[in-house]
């Protein structure tokens, strides 16, 4: 790409393109001239590992010669109105439902993430007939106004004051739990019985249903203490509330399975779903409901929709990604990876700064503190965005681009998140490049304030 | 197609598949196998006109060959994240600032219609501190939570409880107005003031935006009375309130003007879109603000986001739209063919039950009544989802899809909303099968209760 043209692209994307949760002035983005694998190049010809898979979408790499391949069939396709039946749209329903857990039965189709959120809140309040929604502190789920209001961080502000009847509980968060358990499963204890009190002060009559990250993905990679999930689809069961998994992140793979549910033998009754379903290389979205919520709308009416649910070349495209999924061996091939990045990551706590790590299949948070002993975290609650984003965090990320080693981050953890085609040598030469940029931050901070 | 691979398609769709706005059972969706240009071949190798552009964004016809073209070229762009510039994401908002009303800077992209509503109404509040935003009735906005607030119509009822702070007024609709005018100028007087003291009793001062279609689509094509935009866009700027233009429908070329806004001399703040900009070959939507909006967020956070914001294929769908609406100047052509439809409309006042028509560019409805004198709709209001589904609505649909006139209803409108590529040959033999469906159903229903 000629100068002029990546300064043409620059300039446009500055003057004419609004970015997400950004301050616009002076915000000058890279291009990615070149990518293949898990590895890009941007304009200036220097190349990064992928560590984050984008923003936890492209699960199959770059330029996978069979996305490549499945791109160049759409002119065949048919555009069709959600009125029609298609043949991508078909399948792919039927290869979401082949590998989601047993109880579940049909796939509504959404865009993205945020709205797949949005139309289970609502199928949830059509089914039980109740109001009230439960989610979780230290959750995200989408901007929009529902997606919005289910999440327990501060992204949330924005669509505030909010909906009435959204209700937060806490997420497991052991290494900054202040009070002190005998073991694992005393602690889920504790927490469960502090969530039947708040259902009995909510009422469970009005709650239609619970809303969960299985796995908190941009709050910190929160793994669950052991029988939390278990313990928590009982209590659904027991008082008539949906349990609603968003595995907008941690579906299709990422956790070294087809969904983290499936690590904790819970079959929730709504799973919503996007990124991963077709690797990045087109939108997508959607909420897989259960059997008995399908029969509920063969006599009801299902009262949303939208314009693109279910466009064929958006399922074309999941088509193509599932099927790579399962001639690659993708699910058992993280399964393989998980232990090489756990023994890297792990090597990572020797570090200073470093207060823990957290990993399940290639979905694994690295959280920054100030000082081991107080926990005290590298940047204050809810400074990313915009108050802070010349802080530590920043510089740490840069340091860490300066060595080839691209990844995102969110309050005190930067994410490791690459593509699930990632083979083991890469993952070594990504983690050293990591250990360099880790040293250098270290080298030019001798302390923090 | 064999049969076989017919009857498996159609029941997976009704197996694995969740329909919007519908009861699911016995939901037998056709299957479209061919398509060309205004038409398209069903699963029993029946032709039809597609009349209403699919969901009205198949603004280009069906396997337009430079689309078709761009399709096959799709394979060499990088999948990247919002956070990178991008060359289709940068032409695409210049190519739609470009064509944009003269005051419009920036383009915030979101994947649909719906989803673009609720990053406006977002940055209405961020940009004006304020918090109430006014709506009207009989408009559609999308059906996620913020999207779904703004709409003034029983859609809106499944995302109730709703927001604070979301105020209705009335949409102008001459034709079923009760009070007697001297003229539209006298019409538009009356809304005018009778808003202007709405916003009193609301507070000025805490009203962020007031969102329109500026002719709303979905509830009947309600083209303004003259003077009403310019004078709503007044009172907007005297109390320095934003004025936001849903164009997810109406722009593009739907009109006769790249914009609804064009024919009204109104420059409002933001403008949504979504539907023609990709002419449905992908899908995509977003958010155009204006100069003073955009300065904003140079210095402030624009605290929204979602993960495919800007997707590089997307975008490159809309650069490829954009180019063949200027070189085939689809605009002026829907200008031309604006008459030749507005004659046959005309024609059809004469038939039983047909009660008004209403056209602009290549954005029609049809309105049925009971009764000429009374006016009495053809169906009860609210009475298409659900609980009317064999009603006189869906008879009269059938007759057309019969004699090979395929479209779509909304209350008691029929709409006609071709692709803007249709020809007055075209357009003539498609009318002339209309006429004979509606003959069909005036024979087989002599009187209407
Ligand atoms: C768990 C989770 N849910 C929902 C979303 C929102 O998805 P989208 O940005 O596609 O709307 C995200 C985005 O990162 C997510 O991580
Ligand atoms: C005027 C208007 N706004 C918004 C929408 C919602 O768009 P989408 O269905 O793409 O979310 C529609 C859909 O028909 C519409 O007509």
């Amino acid at each position: 790409m000629s100068d002029n043209k990546i300064e043409e692209i620059q300039e446009l994307d500055q003057s004419r393109v609004l970015q997400s949760w950004s301050r616009q002035k002076n915000k000058r983005n890279n291009i990615i001239i070149k990518s293949q694998g898990v590895k890009f190049t941007d304009q200036k010809g220097r190349e990064y590992y992928d560590m984050s898979s984008q923003l936890v979408y492209a699960n199959l790499g770059h330029k996978h010669p069979k996305m490549l391949e499945a791109f160049n069939q759409l002119s065949g396709l048919e555009i069709v109105a959600t009125g029609f039946a298609s043949s991508s749209k078909s399948e792919l329903a039927e290869k979401i439902i082949d590998v989601a857990p047993s109880n579940m039965k049909k796939v509504y189709f959404t865009m993205a993430g945020a709205e797949a959120n949005e139309h289970a809140i609502k199928i949830a309040r059509m089914v039980t007939g109740k109001h009230k929604i439960l989610s979780r502190y230290r959750s995200y789920h989408g901007s929009t106004f529902g997606a919005g209001n289910l999440s327990g961080e501060s992204r949330r502000f924005q669509v505030e004051p909010g909906l009435p009847g959204f209700i937060k509980f806490k997420t497991p968060y052991l290494y900054r739990e202040k009070l002190t358990f005998s073991d694992e499963l005393d602690y889920t204890n504790y927490l469960l019985s502090e969530l039947d009190k708040q259902i009995q002060f909510e009422g469970p009559e009005d709650i239609a249903a619970i809303f969960i990250e299985p796995i908190p993905g941009s709050n910190g990679v929160l793994l669950p203490p052991e029988g939390y999930l278990t313990g928590l689809s009982t209590l659904c069961k027991r008082y008539d509330i949906l349990l609603i998994c968003d595995e907008v992140m941690s579906g299709f793979g990422r956790t070294g399975k087809w969904f983290a549910v499936d690590h904790f033998n819970v079959q929730p009754d709504i799973i919503t779903f996007a990124k991963g379903v077709t690797a990045g290389y087109l939108p997508l979205g959607g909420v897989i409901v259960s059997d008995r919520i399908a029969e509920y709308f063969d006599e009801n009416v299902l009262m949303t929709g939208s314009t693109y649910s279910g466009h064929a070349m958006a399922c074309h495209m999941g088509c193509a990604a599932l099927n790579v999924y399962h001639q690659e061996e993708i699910i058992s091939h993280v399964q393989e990876m998980e232990s090489v990045i756990n023994s890297r990551l792990e090597k990572l706590k020797e570090y200073k700064y470093v207060g823990d790590v957290r990993n399940i299949g290639l979905f694994s948070a690295i959280e920054l503190v100030k000082d081991k002993q107080t926990k005290e975290p590298i940047i204050d609650y809810g400074q990313d965005y915009g108050k802070d984003l010349q802080g530590h965090m920043s510089t740490l990320l840069a340091c860490l681009l300066d060595k080839g080693f691209y990844t995102y981050s969110h309050e005190s953890c930067i994410f490791i998140s690459p593509p699930l085609t990632i083979t083991k040598e890469e993952i070594d030469s990504a983690f050293d490049l990591l250990e360099l940029g880790l040293t250098q931050f270290i080298l030019d901070h001798p302390s923090l304030t």
